[in-house]
């Protein structure tokens, strides 16, 4: 198992440091780099940029931690591993653009083992990544899920992208407003853990996963950064950005499991957009442009 | 239990009413008045403000409601209640005032009913109030706590007092970042559930409660409304309301019951605050007016 955790971790932070290096010449920023250690074990390196050119808040974070028992949200269908000492691997990345028109994206790999005395390490893959625009243009969401699907098609073909296209909209459901956190993409956990798939086609599928991302978003960001914007947009922006802080602080499984893990608070909520702003009771105009996000794009659509 | 749910009704529902005259008359802006009805059974009225005078947000909510399986957030130690068919009903106001020498305060009564086929009927009251300030003042504070101690000392004395005052302390807390939420007053939960507690006592003291709201409040209001404020003081209250934010949504039994019952969702987030700023690893610097908050009031003090 060592091998396989050096050689994940090694892809891991190679994947951080490439896409880092690709959003810094896109915003002409350069991100800060903050290495943290645990006290119970391990530790990371968060790259964090707020207030750059193009970005207004974002991250991309690295960490490897261990513990003595894993809490329950770090395995979807698993519980009875719940308890068990871990090792947890990973890279996760949320960047909030300024500009109202750029969607806001979010893309995670992630490795587990989970161990315990007489008893076989079990050892599992999740990942995935979605897009949640304010103002939505087909072209671009239609991009992004066909970046996803090409990642997927390799391993397993039509039917595995269907299945995590699927698992993306399921997850990424906010139960208390019926609404999608925005345009999906991917997600996937407990990869291996079945012992069905076997370490290859799963650390495969992961990295074929992470090295999507570049092309998936980038496109998008570089179309529309130039678009101009006023308070308007800006004010729906921060009202949407609160669906984010809704859905990761009330679902997301990865939150929970850092700040149930007594992971670093900071690195994991660097995931929380800059400005958000609640509003009572409140619905677009029919008709309006703002009205479109919810009629055209928080939808469960085949984009790719 | 018929006549007990009517009593407690009654006054929640006085109690609302004469909190939203005061506060209207405090603010010389109207509360809007939304009353909603819940498929599952019961419903309520909320009364919201949005850009008063005073305040930029907040709400008096009332609720009444009824299920056939109660989620384990509604009961503190009861966890064996969890799964009864149960009656809810409420009183719980949020208030953000726009000046950050004002501080943010939160009230809440409550009395549940859990019910199962061939067993006696389990009732039990919960409430409390707790104060959040930005920039703090100690007059105020000990004002706040000083209304707080003297609801309680009919029922219970000193000791009464402390514990109730003690849990408020434990329960406004957010782990995630060791810190307390703000200054605290009172909190109390399962009053009743055991049996050792009569009604009328129960009942008393959760009046007793509700009835020093306006008194603890308002003259701290008062005081500090006319206090001019710039953009400093108004960031550093928008990132500090990122923490109410964090507790509400993770944390808070009532936020979390609420989502999970089926509760009307704009009703619940009343709570959150208008304007909130996430910000990467700040602190703020030594010897400022900001971290005179995190030193002499997020600590945990006998301020009565």
């Amino acid at each position: 198992m060592d091998a396989d955790i050096l050689a994940v971790k090694t892809y891991f932070t190679g994947l951080q440091q490439r896409i880092v290096a690709a959003l810094e010449e896109f915003d002409g920023h350069a991100f800060r780099s903050d290495g943290w250690t645990r006290p119970a074990g391990g530790g990371g390196l968060s790259r964090v940029i707020e207030e750059g050119d193009f970005f207004e808040r974002g991250g991309v974070n690295f960490s490897h931690v261990s513990g003595g028992a894993m809490p329950a949200s770090a395995t979807a269908h698993r519980p009875e591993l719940a308890g068990r000492s871990f090792e947890a691997v990973g890279v996760s990345l949320v960047l909030h653009p300024r500009n109202p028109y750029c969607p806001t994206v979010h893309m995670n790999v992630r490795f587990f083992i989970a161990s315990a005395p007489d008893a076989k390490p079990v050892w599992w893959f999740g990942g995935g990544m979605d897009l949640t625009p304010y103002y939505g243009f087909e072209e671009d969401v239609a991009h992004f899920h066909g970046c996803c699907r090409r990642a997927v098609i390799p391993f397993g073909g039509e039917a595995e992208y269907r299945r995590l296209k699927a698992w993306c909209d399921r997850y990424f459901h906010l139960k208390h407003r019926n609404e999608p956190r925005g345009v999906g993409g991917l997600f996937f956990d407990d990869l291996g853990a079945d012992g069905k798939t076997d370490f290859d086609t799963a650390f495969g599928l992961t990295r074929s996963v992470g090295d999507a991302f570049i092309d998936a978003y980038l496109p998008i960001a570089t179309r529309r950064r130039a678009l101009a914007y006023g308070e308007r947009e800006r004010d729906f922006q921060a009202y949407r950005r609160g669906r984010y802080v809704e859905f990761n602080l009330v679902f997301d499984r990865g939150t929970l499991f850092g700040l149930q893990s007594g992971g670093r608070t900071e690195s994991i909520l660097m995931s929380l957009p800059p400005i958000v702003k609640w509003r009572y009771d409140w619905a677009p105009e029919p008709g309006s442009a703002e009205a479109r996000l919810y009629e055209v794009f928080l939808q469960q659509r085949d984009w790719a």
